[in-house]
């Protein structure tokens, strides 16, 4: 694009920057910016900027936090027997909405990707065999993985099942099946064969 | 949503606030900057508030500039006797990436719409007219109203040549039809209709 302002073109080059923006939402996003008031785009500013440099990681489940600790393994409301282990901090969100766990967390920050170079080694990994080897070897009774139904998510869960065995804790997965709403016909196969699979009695 | 961290609250509804962006794309975009390093937040936000403190309007023709008058306006090398009307500088952007107009332009800041109480006088009608009427009278020779084939449109274009008539210039619209690589049975009724009205006839 040919544009008039220089300050234009820089401002639209670093928003687009951002994943799923390209340079047209970029000029959009940009334009509304300078309708509305001055104000506006400072405090989008400053609170990027005060996020990103103020931003910590709880030192014991890595989840995103405001101190030390996050507010989930500080809060004496939560069950500390139950760990629920993820990819990323979105996940603890999608989890924590639904009101349906009240254990902890464990933020793996990533899961083993062979093609993207990112292996074991590379995720908070041993930070979880500490926790569960250390201060809260007494407490946790199991372990959650709630991974994405992918070949990584796969392997991840399977990593951590041969390195949580040694624990003698009740490890368990996340149900795969049918989404609540999901019609039978639209389902694909594997998720179908999976869901007979692992049919749930009636009591 | 229920955020672990203040800071990412905050960040994630300033971003918000950015038109087609929902909590969920915000949070997408607040996570991104967060595995980026920091220097790219401090840039994006740097190049935000630098775009909306500097930037200026073209005293001439109302599309953003650097400078108290744009690089088209000033530029020798276009074509002083043709203005071009447009609602806003994304339009001017538009025709500029065609490359088939080398003429001037004037940006309204908007089309006349009643429904959101937008009146000529909130648009840039009167400097046009000044423009024609002063500094500009000797060299405009026709003005191409460029504006959205709606009822705001279409308003808008009807009180301009009122406006325009004392000039005895010429006022053309920008042609309406089927656009180019457009299949004949799917285009709307009224366009069709107006592009056998305004039919061309071969030389």
């Amino acid at each position: 694009m040919n544009f008039p302002s220089k300050l234009i073109e820089e401002a639209v080059e670093e928003v687009a920057k951002l994943p799923g923006i390209g340079k047209k939402t970029a000029l959009r996003l940009v334009l509304h910016l300078l309708k509305k008031d001055e104000t506006q785009t400072q405090m989008l500013a400053d609170a990027l900027v005060s996020m990103r440099n103020k931003v910590q990681y709880c030192q014991r489940c890595h989840t995103i936090s405001d101190a030390a600790l996050c507010t989930i393994c500080t809060s004496a409301r939560r069950d500390a027997s139950i760990i629920c282990v993820v990819e990323d901090t979105r996940d603890v969100l999608a989890i924590e909405n639904t009101a349906q766990f009240n254990g902890l967390y464990h933020v793996l920050g990533g899961i083993i990707s062979p093609l993207e170079g990112i292996g074991p080694q590379d995720l908070k990994i041993s930070s979880l065999v500490e926790r569960l080897a250390g201060s809260e070897a007494q407490s946790v009774k199991e372990i959650i993985l709630a991974l994405s139904p992918t070949m990584e998510g796969d392997t991840t869960a399977f990593y951590l099942q041969k390195k949580l065995k040694p624990f003698g804790l009740k490890v368990s997965t996340i149900a795969r099946g049918i989404p609540i709403g999901g019609d039978l016909e639209y389902a694909d196969e594997i998720t179908l064969g999976r869901s007979i699979q692992a049919r749930i009695a009636y009591d």
